[in-house]
This record gives structure tokens, C-alpha cells and sequence, in this order.
């Protein structure tokens, strides 16, 4: 594109925008999504399509020749926009958020234009060196112990999602148990035992799949019924029990903001449970960790200082665009023992000197992008105080709710809401609850998930988006209460 | 941003940025990458810096208050740009290409702006519907079965890297294997074993550690020293070995391009080979195997139709910016049935009447991002002439550098040219082709990257930026040439 010599393949291939073209049609694009974002407040939240709507607008094969990006455009108009539930739609408050801000946007714009691949260090510097100082930025404005920064034994690491962060915790502590065997002769006939609460994220179960040790592995802890938190009693019989029967406990998972309510394991008491077996650690804070950008909204991390690892979700509520998963452990040698292979093509010096870290051996894939341009730019341009504003605008929103639930007496709460997640159902029942739900759904007005809590059935509004005002948590509920009252 | 409402967050949080700060900050970060792109010529291909330099000029702690986006573009070019390995320079030939291009970075970039999050179909059903339409037109446009379409039993998906497809294929072998057992129960002392070539990329060892089955399950396969494709008999005969000593075959990895020399396994022998037995035949052709796109260079997936699965990746050479691997199976049940996890808060009508796919399922993660999008948007704006034709260049470009080499004593062919990759070495030896590489890779005129075939170093140049033109190879050549005389 750039380039001035006469042979430039460029002139020769059909696709190849020039220069200038790329500015306009980069500019296009920046203004198609400023524009999407204009419209989204009189969208429907929620796709109105049907199962193969979308597909069948488009082609059965790819083109021959290239079109212009102009057709592509116009095409996210017409057969894409249609089809997409709108995540940073303002009244979007189902599952948790995921974040987009502009300056995430632009980050990781510049990031592919880079197109760097940080694989390891040699591969380009920038991209490990990055990223290690902003995870250590991140570290300490969420209050995590110094024992995760850099320059210790620790480290962290963007993963693509807090599932890749939760399997990669358990073969650290695979690896760590077995010395070293599991990763040569495989996880064998040993015993290992995972426990989670019966509110843990499925991902540790998938995570046991995956590495082998199967669902069976997973021994389900029981949770106090009114806080949703793991009864840590029961966690430390559990272990007693199977240490007794020769099993190995391996790992124990930590809520702290369950996916379901938000619910908030005791961290420091789960750890003094297990420390006479040497079980790793591992808090899933996938979306209420970073709230402790907020001094105030870091109580659910108290005792964190005994973990083995920490992840927390960016790309949930930081404003940082999918994907972006922090990840952090306490000690790297467990980590990069149990996933580093060194083919001979990517030896170089730098790595034999042990002065730098190879990203490679800290997660499941090989190549990687220079993901941590976005969080950069969102720690940069936002600074600690726009994201606590942030944070803070959302716990906000969500105790609005939790008061306008509270003061009708059709509803009631579930459970205490947590920072931005309201947990609530008609007291009519499940049905009448599950109904008024997929009526607002339906409706396009806002977007809501459900959950069942002690067997039954409620609604959560996880409040997340920048554009969410007061006004649409407030539209959101009136609908809630039409829903309601036309059940009647 | 877009909203009118009085009480818009964005008045009171700093970093947000207003709709007209957007446009103008997307418009300059556009242009921040189109004149990153016209300097890379004059650039230093391999970063000129040594561990911890970028680290030292960032501040040690995240800023307080949030800074115009201009600060962010301006540390790129202080901090970031002289740390870099330019991936994007028309003069690197290191390790495999990861092409970026401008449809795919405004496609990516689109895909940010809508951040959906599509890990159901029901969470924003064109995410998923794109991304199977254009999977659909991937395997057409590569020749690949009909059974891997989406609309047989098959199917294809978007993995964030090649290991990732490879892992997933090893954990649906498990599964269809053990008929469920592994997943429930873990794999056990089984005796499962997994083949690949001496050549096999190291994601084969990293899978079979991630899946709990250990470096001591990869049976290693001799190559023929020529080709430096498995030998087939030697396959044949270890499997039938295996079997005799009780182990249970699992999975053969066929490389249809070698990561050292580009080698080209037999597909068709070594499923041929192994049939017997119901292993599963996973093809790994993460760099070559989007050739196909050109008729002419679809030799080395001959076979294909017995795969059980097959991998390559966009992200390489298709011109589509990291991460985009294109992964398909005959059977999406194994895959499906191998990860398939369904809590309460994702259940949903459309999942349960069995119409859509639910992308969740085929993969470790469980949140995704619109990769679709980019491919999509590579595969309209070059339409597959133009792809044909960038294959096509990386080719000629390839064996232009072949026939420069072949002519000069000094320097020798290790193998024959494999597509855009040439493998060569000087006659004077290991230490002589090492030192050689070194100092045009030391002088920033080019990049290159090492292997060892059969023992001996040699000097990889692997053709594919879209930017790469007959002028560069011959500098790259010429500079080459000048590390031999110097030796001398
Ligand atoms: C507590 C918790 N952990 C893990 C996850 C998984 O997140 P990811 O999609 O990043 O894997 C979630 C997603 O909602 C979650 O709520
Ligand atoms: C043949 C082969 N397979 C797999 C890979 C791994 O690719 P990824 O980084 O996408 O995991 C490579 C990378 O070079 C490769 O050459």
C-alpha cells in the first residue's frame, strides 16, 4: 500500500486498497460505528431474527472477484445489524456486559495495524514488555499483592477469556502437585480432586475435561443458601474426606462475584481450609474483580494475598473490548513448567539469558496479538478516576433498581444486590417470573437473562454499559411492571 | 456516546469520549496506521532493543487522571515503534507471515465497534451465522470436503490459533474414542497414544500435556531425510505395535505443511494407514493449507476427504489480521459432545430446539468475539482472484529467491522449495549459514529465522506480506551475500 516500486503486488491484486483508500474507507468505518451507536437506543436490544434468517441473505460461495468495502458496509446494514443482539445497546443487561469504550476501539485498531505477533519476546519486544508493565499497572490499582507483579516470582498475562485463565491455573497446579510428572506420563489413574461451589462458573468444569481429569473430578461444594457463597465447613470436610480415601486435592475455585448472583466466596477463609494440603488457589473474579479499581468495592478480594491465581475480565466491565482477561499468578515457574515447549526455530538468545518472559509458555496457544495496546489505551485515556466513575455508575444504577424492586410488592430481591447485579423475581412464582422476563425480551425494550437461585427462578439485570442512565434502568423497570401487571 | 439524555454518564466520567472526539481520534488512529505502514521500507525490520527498554520508559504506575488519546498515539511512536519486530515489513521472512491487510483491519475494527459477544447463537445469532457462511465458502473455495460444511454433519469454526484447533481435535478424538468416558471420568491410565512426524508442530506435545495425557503419548514418526514427510510405514508399524502392547491409538497429526520445511505429509497414505484402527486424522495446515485457494496449489491436501479434521490459518498467509484459524470436522458430535457444557443462564428456546449451533461448544473459551467479520470481509474486497493471486506472488517471489540461490556456490538448497518458503544454508556450514542470518537480521535490512533438517542449520525465508516485492528479495538476497563474502 505504502509502497512507491514499480512491481508492487498491490497493482496486481483485485482487494488491495491504496493508501488513500484505506484512509477513506477507514474513516467510513470509524463513522459506521459512531452512527451504530447513534441508532442503538432505538433498536431493539434483542435480535428479532429467526434460526437461519441471516444466513439466508447472503451468498452460497464467496465472489470471485472483489467487491468494493463499500458492499461491505452496506451489508452490516442489512443483513447483519438485523441480526445481532446489541451488547452495547444502553438497556442491555443480560448475562454479564461485555464492554466496548472508544478508546479500547481504537486500541486494538492500532494493534492490528501493527500486526505484530508476541509469541515471545524475540518476536517483537514491545508487545511482552507492554503488556507485563500494564498487568502490573492493573495489579496495583485493583489492590492484588505485590507477589503478582512482574518483577517478583509472579506475573501476569492477558488470556483470551477467563475459561483459558481457569485452565490454565489447573495445569499450573497439575503441574506443580505432580512435580512434574503429570506433564511428562499424563494425569494417569491419581486421583486429583477440583471442588467449586455449586455456584462455580462451568468453566471448572470444562477445565477438568479438558485436562483430562474428567467431570468426575469435580467435587461440588454446598453454598450458604441466603449469601449463594461456598459453605467453607463443607469445603474442609470434603477434603478431609477424600484425602482420606486417597484422593489428591488439587485446586479449589473461589468465587468471588458468581455468575449467577454474584455471590462472594470468603477467599481468605477458603485458603486457611485448604493450606494444610498445599491445594492451589484459584479466584474467579472473571467479572466483579475489577470493581476494586474502587477503593471501596474491594472487600470481596479481602485474603487474596493467599492466592494462587487471580483472573478478572476486562472485557466484562473495564471497558476493555472482548477479549481481554487478566490473569495473574503467584508464582510463573508452575505456569511456564507446566506449558513451555522450545522448538529449535524459536531459540534466541534473549530467551536463554532468562531476562525476559515468553508469553508462548503462559497459555494454550502459540502466536498471540498485542492485546494490550486496548487496556493501555483504556487505563491511559480513562485514568484510575474514569473507571471508578465508571464502576461507580453502575453500582449506582443497579441499587436504583434494587430500591424501585424493593417498593413494588409484586417483586421481590433474591438475594442482596451485588456492586451492579440485581437479582429479583415476581413473587407470583416461576412462571409468572420467567413470563414478564421474555415479554420485555421480546419487546426489543431491554434485555434481561435468568438464573435459578435455591431452585427457583429469578431475573438478573447486570448493569454494565458507559451509555446505561438512569433513564433506561428506569424504562427498563416500568416495562417489568407493564409485564407484570398484564399477567394479572 | 450517541445519547442525548441529560444525565449521560459520559458528561461526568473522564476518558469518555464524546461522538466528534471519536470520529476525529478514529480518523487519526487510521492514519497513524497508514503512515506506520508507508515508513516500514525505511524501518529496521528485527526491534533494535534489549530487554527491559520498553519496560523503562513507561511510568511505573497507571495515571490518576485519564489523558487525550493523543498521548496514547504519541507513546506509540516514542515507546512502542522502536521496540517492535515489524511483522508487517515487506522484508520479513521469518517464521510463518501473519498477514494483516486493510479489509481485514476495518473488518476487525467494525466487529469491535459492535462488540457482540456470540458464545450462543441466541446471545447475537449473525455472529454465528456469519461466521458459517463464510466457513461454508472457506472450504469451498479450498477444495475442501463436503462433509465439512455446515449444512451436513460437519462444520466449521473460527479458533483463535492453530493450537487451539489442534487441542480441540485431540479432546474430540478422546471423546469419540472413549465414548464419553474420558469426558466424564478423565483419561485415566488408558494407554491412548497420538502420532506425528519428528516435523509435527510442537502444538501436537502441547496438546497431548494440556489433555492430561502427557509428552510420553506422542509417538514420535520418522521422516523420509529427503522429502522430510512422515514415513508411512514407520507409522503403520508403530501403531501396530501400540496395539499389540495394549495401547489404544488416538489421533495421527498430518502436516500439510512443516513449520521447519514446509514438508508435506501424504494425507490419503497415512489415513490409509491407520484406518484399522479408527484413529483420528487431524491435518495441520496451519501456513499451507490456504494455498488451496488456487487450483494449481492443492497438491498436498489430496487425502483430505479422510480427515476427520482439518486446520489452517487465515491468520498466516490469507491476509487476515491475527487471530483467524480455520478449523473444520466431519462430525461436529465428537467436538460438540467432547465440550458441551449448558448452565441454567444459557439455556434458551433456540438451543433446545436443535436449529442453531451453539459456538460454545467448539471451543475452550466460552465468550467470542465477531471474528466472522474480518474473513468476511478479506474474502468479499479481494473476491478469491485476488487471494489467487496474492498466493500466487508469494510463490513466484519464492522460487525467484530458489533460483538465486541455487546459482550461487556458496549457498545451497536444503530442500526443495515448499510454496512461499525456501530453505537453504551456506555449503561452509552451521556456524558460517548461522552467522550469516545473524548479521542481516543484526543490520534491520531483513528478517530471517533457523531451523535444523537432519542435524544441520539452515536459514528459513518464508515469503507472504502482500507488501513483499521482487525488489525487496533481492535486497534481502544481495544482503545475504554480503554476510557470506564477509565470512570469507
Ligand atoms: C464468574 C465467571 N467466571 C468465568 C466466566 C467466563 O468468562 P469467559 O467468557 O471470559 O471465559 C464468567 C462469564 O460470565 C463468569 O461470570
Ligand atoms: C504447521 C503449524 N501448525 C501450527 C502452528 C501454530 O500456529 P498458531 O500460532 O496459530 O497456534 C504453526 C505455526 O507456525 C505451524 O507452522
Amino acid at each position: 500500500m505504502p509502497e512507491e516500486s514499480t512491481d508492487q503486488p498491490s497493482d496486481a491484486i483485485t482487494g488491495h486498497m491504496s493508501p488513500e483508500e484505506f484512509r477513506r474507507q477507514g474513516h467510513a468505518a470509524i463513522d459506521w460505528i459512531a452512527d451504530y451507536w447513534a441508532s442503538l437506543d432505538d433498536l431493539p436490544v434483542r435480535a428479532q431474527v429467526a434460526p437461519g434468517d441471516v444466513r439466508h441473505l447472503l451468498p452460497a460461495s464467496a465472489p470471485e472477484d472483489g467487491e468494493p468495502f463499500d458492499a461491505v458496509l452496506a451489508d452490516l446494514d442489512r443483513v447483519v445489524v438485523p441480526g445481532l443482539t446489541h451488547w452495547q445497546h444502553p438497556r442491555f443487561f443480560a448475562y454479564f456486559p461485555a464492554n466496548s469504550s472508544p478508546a479500547a476501539i481504537l486500541g486494538d485498531l492500532l494493534s492490528s495495524g501493527i500486526g505484530a505477533q508476541g509469541m515471545i519476546w524475540a518476536t517483537s519486544p514491545a508487545v511482552t514488555e507492554v503488556e507485563q508493565v500494564v498487568l502490573d499497572w492493573l495489579a496495583e490499582a485493583l489492590g492484588l499483592p505485590e507477589a503478582f507483579r512482574s518483577d517478583g516470582p509472579g506475573g501476569g498475562v492477558i488470556q483470551d477469556t477467563a475459561s483459558t485463565a481457569t485452565f490454565t491455573a489447573l495445569l499450573s497446579a497439575l503441574h506443580r502437585a505432580s512435580g512434574g510428572e503429570a506433564r511428562r506420563h499424563g494425569v494417569g489413574g491419581a486421583g486429583w480432586r477440583v471442588y467449586g461451589s455449586t455456584q462455580a462458573h462451568s468453566s471448572l468444569v470444562k477445565a477438568a475435561i479438558m485436562a483430562g481429569l474428567g467431570e468426575d473430578a469435580v467435587r461440588t461444594v454446598a453454598v450458604d443458601p441466603a449469601t449463594q457463597a461456598m459453605d467453607v465447613d463443607t469445603l474442609h470436610d470434603a477434603v478431609v474426606e477424600d484425602v482420606g480415601a486417597g484422593l489428591r486435592p488439587l485446586l479449589v475455585h473461589v468465587a468471588a462475584g458468581s455468575t449467577s448472583t454474584g455471590a462472594m466466596d470468603d477467599i481468605a477463609a477458603v485458603a486457611e481450609a485448604v493450606r494444610p494440603w498445599g491445594v492451589w488457589v484459584h479466584v474467579d473474579a472473571a467479572w466483579a474483580g475489577v470493581a476494586a479499581v474502587c477503593p471501596e468495592h474491594r472487600e470481596h478480594l479481602a485474603g487474596v494475598e493467599a492466592a494462587d491465581s487471580f483472573v478478572t475480565n476486562p472485557h466484562k466491565w473495564l471497558l476493555t473490548t472482548f477479549d481481554c482477561s487478566t490473569f495473574w499468578v503467584r508464582d510463573r515457574a508452575a505456569l511456564t513448567g507446566a506449558l513451555s515447549i522450545l522448538p529449535e526455530y524459536l531459540r534466541n538468545a534473549a530467551t536463554e539469558s532468562g531476562e525476559v518472559v515468553d508469553y508462548r509458555d503462559w497459555h494454550p496457544q502459540l502466536g498471540r496479538r498485542f492485546r494490550a495496546v486496548k487496556l493501555w489505551a483504556v487505563l491511559r485515556t480513562y485514568g484510575l478516576n474514569g473507571l471508578r466513575a465508571h464502576i461507580r455508575s453502575g453500582v449506582d444504577l443497579a441499587d436504583h433498581v434494587a430500591g424501585l424492586v424493593a417498593a413494588d410488592e409484586r417483586f421481590e430481591l433474591v438475594t442482596e444486590p451485588a456492586l451492579s447485579l440485581v437479582v429479583f423475581r415476581l413473587r407470583a412464582g416461576d412462571e409468572a417470573t420467567m413470563a414478564a422476563m421474555e415479554a420485555v425480551n421480546a419487546s426489543g425494550e431491554a434485555y434481561l437473562s435468568h438464573t435459578t437461585v435455591e431452585g427457583r427462578a429469578a431475573i438478573r439485570l447486570a448493569v454494565g454499559s458507559w451509555r446505561t442512565t438512569r433513564a433506561d434502568v428506569e424504562r427498563t423497570w416500568r416495562a417489568l411492571q407493564e409485564a407484570a401487571a398484564a399477567q394479572a
